[in-house]
């Protein structure tokens, strides 16, 4: 029996293309189960996943089968060597049972952060100068009506502070210096290669990076040290009026700290693309005037959605054909080493 | 008697704050007059106005005395000889009456090109990914219900059209470039000092500008030779799916046209701050899910504000102390060479 690759939730490319790519490699499958049991039941002998050696995964399957926890990772082994996610963030896996099971996990980084960097830009604009208020305004036919020039702002000047200079918080910080923002970043070491416009303030500066933000762009994956990250206790050490934009993940803020800081005037505004119980959102986050909110549009767009599922079915490929693929997640990257 | 200044419109600045920049030079009166009559009457011999030898102007003051007509204009000489419009665009006041009286208009160039290009900017990425019908959505509990990646841009390698590239248009492509976006213009003769990836289409090659613009965004002033300029036939000449912005004057486009082609398709999506018939907006726009539509916030910053107020106070000082302020209107500039 030929190895299968098995697609697993959304995925622009039409079926024979895929087909196309592994031809002579391995057959193609399409999980089509309705619900966790199937697809469970569909892994064991004789079932319709039996021999899938990797898995392109897209979080849309979760809706069906639910996030890649234990009980679907011991499941998937020990036939499945590679699962190929198609994103940036991974939260959705649990990679500690990969680990344990030799299942290596990539994502596709780099793909996505034009597309997100340019979310993160149109919502730091939004929250500065009250574009998304001013837009329901209209909608409503009340023009400029309880619109204050007074309390927006222009972004030329303003210190934008990124938190966790990744691929998107790189992206983000060189469009913002084009106006130019003042640029700086905090992450736990400092980034080798950061252009030297964009200063870093490490843990010892923390306190000092977030009393110099206008604006707080977060760009930390969620991990279990980066849930909460942004609490209480650094929210009250931005200034008063200052922004903070999420593309990243929902958890990594406390909402409830966030919202009583929007409450008590001490936020000037948010700009959010993701929220802690996706698609689920906080209805008390609809109404504050000064919040813009996007139902994670961060990677949507023809462009990067192609880039993306290029780059994990390629990841597939090259283990299929080469023994390793290029982006193992950096928890893995020492196991895929010894590949 | 003391000269007056006239403050005519809104203005942030506090009443005593004018006074004392203008101690010494002229007295300071604030048009109050809730109609038209009542400001012409004003500006008889023995009424509150008379003496005023300047004015400062805000589109406000349409609100309630309409715009400077040659009615007005006539009624303000020959007293006074320069007014000094808080704006860019100037054409709520008619130059050639000016001319005629011998009154300088000035504008505010520059104090509103970071703000205004801020904004062109928002409307254009919300226009290729779809942002504004992404956050109504998400009002409407709907998340990414009927929303499709498919149909969205990401900016990088882009082509934008930049039609007119004064300074705001400039400051655009700038922005623009940081993607990079591929930045051409299209203007009535090559502009000095343009940067070099920026390149120049005459009125021979409109044909090939319109056709490799992905997006174009209109940054020429409303003149009686532009009104209507982006009409039928501009608009068809934009390859289908094509998106405009628009941050200039409403009636440089031909609404109509515009409206047709949302309708038919050819256009991909629309980024509109300003409208023919401010404030009053064609409802039918409102109902294309691909149409941004903001009201008019293009200098709406607290700092553009300023920036643009002081830009309008110093034209008024320069005249009363030096005999000629730095911003005459492009119409005035040999008329103000003479004082």
């Amino acid at each position: 029996m030929a190895p299968k690759v098995m697609i697993c939730g959304d995925i622009v490319w039409a079926h024979d293309e895929v087909q196309e790519l592994f031809r002579g490699t391995a057959d193609v499958v399409r999980m089509d189960s309705p619900d966790r049991a199937d697809f469970l039941a569909g892994l064991k002998a004789g079932g319709k996943y039996e021999g899938t050696v990797a898995v392109y995964r897209h979080n849309t399957s979760a809706d069906r089968i639910g996030v890649f926890d234990r009980e679907i990772i011991e499941a998937l082994s020990p036939s499945v060597k590679w699962i190929a996610h198609n994103g940036a963030g991974y939260d959705q896996i649990d990679v500690g049972v990969c680990k344990e099971k030799g299942i290596i996990l990539s994502n596709t980084p780099g793909a996505v952060d034009d597309a997100t960097a340019t979310t993160a830009l149109y919502l730091l604009i939004s929250a500065l100068r009250g574009f998304a208020k001013a837009e329901r305004n209209l909608r409503a036919a009340a023009w400029k009506a309880g619109l204050d020039a007074g309390r927006q702002h222009d972004l030329t000047g303003r210190t934008l502070a990124v938190l966790g200079l990744g691929g998107i918080g790189l992206r983000l910080a060189e469009l913002a210096h084009a106006f130019p923002m003042r640029v700086i970043y905090h992450s736990r070491s400092r980034v080798a290669g950061a252009p030297a416009w964009c200063e870093y303030y490490g843990t010892n500066r923390l306190d000092e990076f977030l009393g110099a933000a206008d604006v707080l762009s977060v760009h930390v994956p969620l991990r279990k040290d980066t849930e909460g990250l942004v609490g209480e206790g650094m929210i009250r050490k931005l200034k008063r009026g200052a922004v903070i934009v999420n593309t990243a993940r929902g958890k990594v803020i406390d909402e409830a700290a966030m919202i009583r800081a929007l409450e008590d005037g001490h936020l000037g505004a948010v700009g959010l693309d993701v929220y802690p119980d996706e698609p689920a959102v906080n209805p008390r986050l609809l109404e504050f005037p000064n919040a813009t909110l996007l139902p994670h549009m961060g990677t949507e767009t023809q462009d990067s959605q192609r880039k993306m599922e290029v780059r994990a079915l390629k990841n597939i490929k090259d283990f299929l054909t080469k023994g390793k693929g290029t982006d193992p997640v950096p928890e893995l990257k020492d196991l895929a080493a010894k590949l």
